[in-house]
Parts: structure tokens; sequence; C-alpha cells
């Protein structure tokens, strides 16, 4: 019924084929700037080849193979490189997805020039970087980040140059000639799971924001000090982590969550001196975001101030929402409605993807794949051969869409 | 006014030299079978023939010295062995006060012999053991015991027998021959403080319940998993934690400690797939403990069921209250009440003591003396002189009413 269905198993034998390149033997694990990465660009190099794409490598390693054309580019693509211990889909998928797109759109003269990217940098797995990669072109990459170092003490400007990168060639202008950026992705959550359909559209992806309350109390014996004479941090955290969950529930479109706490000084008969918790909040809207850190915030100094207990809230990091474009995002809809005979649904993003530096410089689309039980960064990363194939055609229906609007 | 004033600046002294006994140079660490509480336990026979006493080892490495009399035996005493980075009082301040006493009621003849016990392990700092110095005198030295081994993977018989003591003879039979034991210490809490008293008479030494609660629920995205798909397993324990607190308030007596977490994966960016949570539960009355360990227990399996989490509950040790003996502990009330004018608290102790162990083979009787702020287990830990010669004054009241009683 779907020709595409004809490719899918290759795309996935390919993933397969890039999951043996690794940096951890058993795993799963290809980071920026390894031989293990080199070696998955060696072979999507290849594939570009087959697939009548010229393939380069640019200043931070990204490999982009390029099939010339009248106008403007089309960039499609999406990351190599994994978290450690990761999975076989994480960014390979939407690579190997835009190489069949390619080969599905053929030969035939397009108005615009076709462009694959495989970022080498997404995950920040090595250096902590975020979507070093593609901030390239979007003239995005900080100076900052050529100082980071991974856990070996290794400078990223130093890790690029030895790789065939070029530290001094990253302030390059921002791309100024693309005509849009479509990516292909697995969901990395359940929502096309549990609502039984093989893709969705991304209308947007969420900002977000982190940050670390410490809340201090006074460390006591548990045996000896009586409930009412305690300043117990724990105690204040918890209710604390309590309101966090019932702020997401009833917050719509809202996610919060805390990952993790530590406690000092962490013994079973002592009442506790300080709890750390992390705060993790995103929404499409920034707005409603930063509304409901206010209300977290305030939660978290009444659940302390309830107890004697003091607290210190260091924000880490927060981004704005980033929207997808408007009408590349209703086309793909329609293609993907064309293909499946149904609405897929619209979803927010609430991982970040390369899109968000993308964002900067073009308009951007986003597809996402159903994913086995909706997991990610994990070995039991799974996709089937029919969604794949939905997603091969959904995508070369947008392409040859885009190409007709534009004779 | 009070005589024993002019012993207590000697005692606080005495206190401040055993401080110097310590494994680590700039704090106080005095474990069990080390050279630092082989000096202790030296200069403390130095100080037992001073007053009279003749000191002897026993197999455990307990010091122990004694004045013949008629009769029976009573035994004053506490423990020489400290928690690692320690203070100066928790222990240390019963022996030396004991020994005051004891020069305090001098030559004369008592209807009883005295003895005064320096208990070679009462903290189970080295071993993870409880009580065992005092142990040896109850016929409760578990032959277990013997193969616990430290960090350094030192067996605990090894150890013993290299440091001049005997671990084939800790089968000895329980001491018979105890008039009662009388044991002071600090207070470990703020209820003293807080009364504005400078001594408290024990009435029980709480019973208390230990246990790790598993929460297990599925680790998953932050950013891309709804609030309603999740499985969160620190949210269900954070819940529960509130729960700990709020009994423990609601019922008289009872305190209750989550006093450590372990989240697992434990990163900002991934909800808890797992939380262990450990539980300390003690009161005065075993039922009353019972009952609320039960209440936890429905509490912690109601959080978890709410969010399809699972709940391990594995119990870690529980251990009956211990009543001090009721005639022992109103003669003590009545001295502390002749010695300072008023009532003084009657409080139930909810750290464990040597007590526990001499109370399975004699009455036993407590007195607590006020530490600053209720620190214990923390080089913080202080006395007044004058809480000090107070408990010396009401000890040896009691002591020459025990005398005067028998002639």
């Amino acid at each position: 019924m779907i020709a595409a269905m004809l490719n899918a198993p290759t795309v996935l034998q390919r993933c397969e084929d890039l999951a043996r390149c690794t940096e951890e033997p058993g795993r799963i694990t290809r980071r920026f700037a390894t031989p293990a990465l080199a070696r998955a660009r060696q072979l999507v190099a290849g594939w570009m080849r087959q697939a009548g794409l010229e393939p380069r490598l640019d200043a931070i390693g990204n490999l982009i193979g390029r099939r010339e054309g009248s106008g403007p580019t089309l960039l499609l693509g999406s990351h190599l490189d994994t978290v450690r211990d990761g999975g076989r889909y994480d960014g390979a998928l939407g690579v190997i997805v835009a190489l069949a797109v390619a080969e599905r759109v053929g030969q035939r003269d397009l108005p615009f020039a076709l462009e694959i990217a495989a970022f080498a940098d997404e995950e920040g797995a090595r250096f902590g970087t975020a979507f070093l990669g593609s901030a390239l072109l979007a003239g995005r990459v900080s100076a900052r980040w050529l100082e980071h170092r991974d856990r070996e003490g290794v400078r990223l400007a130093d890790a690029l140059d030895a790789w065939g990168g070029d530290s001094s060639a990253l302030d390059a202008p921002p791309r100024r000639d693309l005509l849009g950026y479509l990516e292909v992705h697995i969901e990395q959550g359940p929502v096309l799971v549990e609502a039984n359909m093989p893709v969705g559209v991304v209308d947007s992806i969420a900002g977000q924001m982190r940050a670390f309350v410490t809340f201090t109390g006074t460390a006591a014996h548990a045996g000896t000090t009586p409930m009412g004479s305690r300043r117990d941090a724990l105690a204040a955290a918890a209710e604390w982590i309590g309101a966090v969950e019932r702020v997401g529930r009833e917050t719509a479109g809202l996610v919060a969550t805390v990952g993790d706490v530590e406690v000092a000084p962490g013994a079973a008969n002592v009442v506790p001196g300080s709890a750390v918790v992390s705060l993790d909040v995103r929404h499409a809207d920034d707005g409603a975001r930063n509304a409901a850190v206010q209300t977290l915030h305030a939660l978290a100094t009444a659940a302390a101030a309830a107890r004697g207990v003091e607290i210190v809230w260091a924000q880490a990091h927060a981004t704005a929402s980033v929207p997808c474009d408007p009408r590349l995002t209703a086309q793909l809809a329609e293609c993907a409605r064309m293909v499946t005979g149904v609405e897929v649904p619209r979803v927010c993003s609430g991982a970040g993807h390369d899109a968000v530096m993308l964002g900067e410089v073009a308009p951007v689309g986003m597809l996402f794949v159903r994913c086995a039980g909706g997991i990610s960064h994990h070995p039991a990363e799974a996709v089937t051969e029919e969604d794949v194939a939905v997603a091969i055609e959904v995508t070369a229906s947008l392409v040859e869409e885009l190409a007709l609007e534009r004779v």
C-alpha cells in the first residue's frame, strides 16, 4: 500500500549498522569528536553518495550532503551522536529517513537544493554543550563552549581540532539560504503510543527552566529530638516535591519534575540538615511556564517557612519555547493525514532538538515517530518498520509539495 | 552552695584529656579496639586507682574498677568509645562523673561493692554492633557479631584478640550480683534546654524500629512524559515522607524520621524510577510504636498505589522499649528534687544506651544532663560546670540513699 514500505527495512538495518559504531563494546555510546562518531559519519557519507548527495564536513564536524538545485536550500536531518549507553534511533533515525526521502524524490529537478545534515553533537554528552552541531549553522556557537572540558580533562577545542575540525572557524555567519529545516525524530515519550498513532506533528518545542533548590534546616538526633523541636530539611522538601507534582498535574500542558534529591547527612538516625532538590519545568507557552515557576517558588518558601527551614533557589538555565513554523507544520499535518487517512496528533516536544537552533535561521517542521514504551536514551529504544514507512512517506510528500508550490 | 562544684571543673578537664585520645588528629574519634581507646582506658584506669578502685579489663576490653564491699554490687558507668568525629561528653561524661561520685562517697564502708564500668563499645561505630561492651555483662554477646568486619575488612574477633581481649571468652554468664546500674549521660536532645533544667530523670529508653522502603516506578524522560503517564517513584515517596512527619506530630511521644532518600537514576531531567527511603520510629510504648508503624505501612502502600508505584518494605531491626526501674527512678527524681529544689523533667530516652543491656540483669536508673543545643555526636557537644555539679550531687545522694536503706 505504501511504497516506502520497501525502504523502511533498509532504514532500520542502517540504524543497526550505526549502532555498531560505538565507544563502548556492548553499548551504544557515540559522543562528539570520538572515533566511533567518525566511523558512523563515514558510513553515512557513503550512503549520501548512493543517494546522489555530495558529502562535506564543516568546521564542527557536521556531515552535510548536498544535491545542487536552483534557488534556496531545503535542509533535512538530525544528529548522529548519542548519550552514553543510548539507543539506535534517537538522532540516527532522522538522518537515515532523510536519506530515504532523498532517494525517493530521486534525481528529478527540484526548485531548491537539497541538503541532509548529520549533526555531530546534539546530546552534549561529552562536553555539556547544547545543540553544538546545529549551533554552527545558526551562528550561535559560544566561544565559552570551546573551553569546556570532558571528564578526562580534554578541552573541547583541542578535541575538535585533533578530530579534523577547525576550532578557529566556528564564528561563521548563520546560514541565510535555507528554505526550511525538516527533522524526523522518535517521540521519546508515550503520547503516540497512547494515541495508537504512527507519527505526530510537532507544534513547538517546549521552553524549559532548570533549578536546584537547597532546603537548609538543622541536623539532629532522630531519637532524641521531639517532632516539635525539629527543623527538618527533608520534610520541607518532601512537601514541596508533592506540590511540584500537583502543579504539574493541574496546569494543562505543563510537565514539572523533581528528578533528584541529595540529603545530608543522609543517615537513617539523623534528622536531615539539608536537602538539595532538582526542578525541571517545561511548557510550550513561556508565560504559563514562568507562572508555574513563580507558584513553585512561593510554595517552596512556604513549605520551608512552616518548619523554620531556609531555601536557596539557584536557577541553572532557562530556554524559551520554540514554535515550529505554522505553515510548514500545517503542511506536514496535511501530508500525514493523506498518508495515514486520519488526523495525527499535534504535540509539543518536551525534549530539545536541533530544530531549536535551526529555528533561529529558517522555518522548521518536525515529525515525531512513535517509539516503543516512549523509551529513549536507552538500549531498549525501538520503532516499527510500518511507522518508519509512514514517516518516510509523509516527509517525502512534504518535499514534493514544497517543490510543487515553488514551480 | 553545692559542694560538688569543686569537682565539676576536674570532670570537664578529664573529658578534655580523653578527647585527646583519638584516632584522627583534629577530631574526636575513638572506636572499639583501637589504640586511641586503649590510651583513654589507661587514663581512666589511673583515675580509678586515685579514687580507690581496683581496675581490671574483661574479655571484650571493658575497663571495670571495683571497690570491695559487703553484699551485692552497685554498678555506675557509661562508655568510652565515640562515633567518628564525635564530641567530648557522649559516654565519657558518665564514666568521669561516676569517678567523682566514688570520690565523694569516699572510703567509708558501704553495704555493697562499688564498681565503675567504662564500656569499650556502645556506639558500634566500627563494627555496627549494638552495646557490645555492656552486652558482655548481660550475657548477650552474639556469636554473629564476632564475624562482623570493619570498613578495612578486619574481623571483629581478630581485632579484639589483637587488642588484648579474648574472643573465646565472650559467652560468660550474665552478672547476677548487681544491686543496680546507674548511668549519667548527656541528653542528646533539646528537652532539658527548652525546659531550662540542668538534669532530667529517664523513665524509659524508647523502643525503635528501622526500615528501608523502596518505591519502584518507571524512569522516564522529564520533558516528554506527560504528568498523567508517569509512575514517579519519588513523588510517591515524597507524599509518604510528609505522612511520616504528620503521624510523628499527631502521635504523643512518637518520633518518626526519614533521614535519607536515594533516588535513581537521580538526574534532573529524568522522572525517578526508584526511591529508597529510610524510616526510624521510636516510642516509650511498644504498642503505640507498632500501631504507628502499621499506619505508616498502609500510608506508604496508598501513596504508591495512587501512582502505579510498587513498594518493598524491608525492616532492618526493631527493639523493645526498656523501662527504667520504677523504684530507682523515683529515688533518682527525689534526689534531683532535693538538689535542685524543683521537680526535674521525667523523660523518655530516644537514644539507646548501655542501660538497655544492663536492664536485662539489674534494676537501672539513668540521669540526663542538659547539653548545649541538644547537640551530640558532634565536636560542638557541650555541658556546663554547674549542670555537671548537679549531676554529681544527685548521683552521690542516690548512692548514699541506697547505702542508708540497706543498713
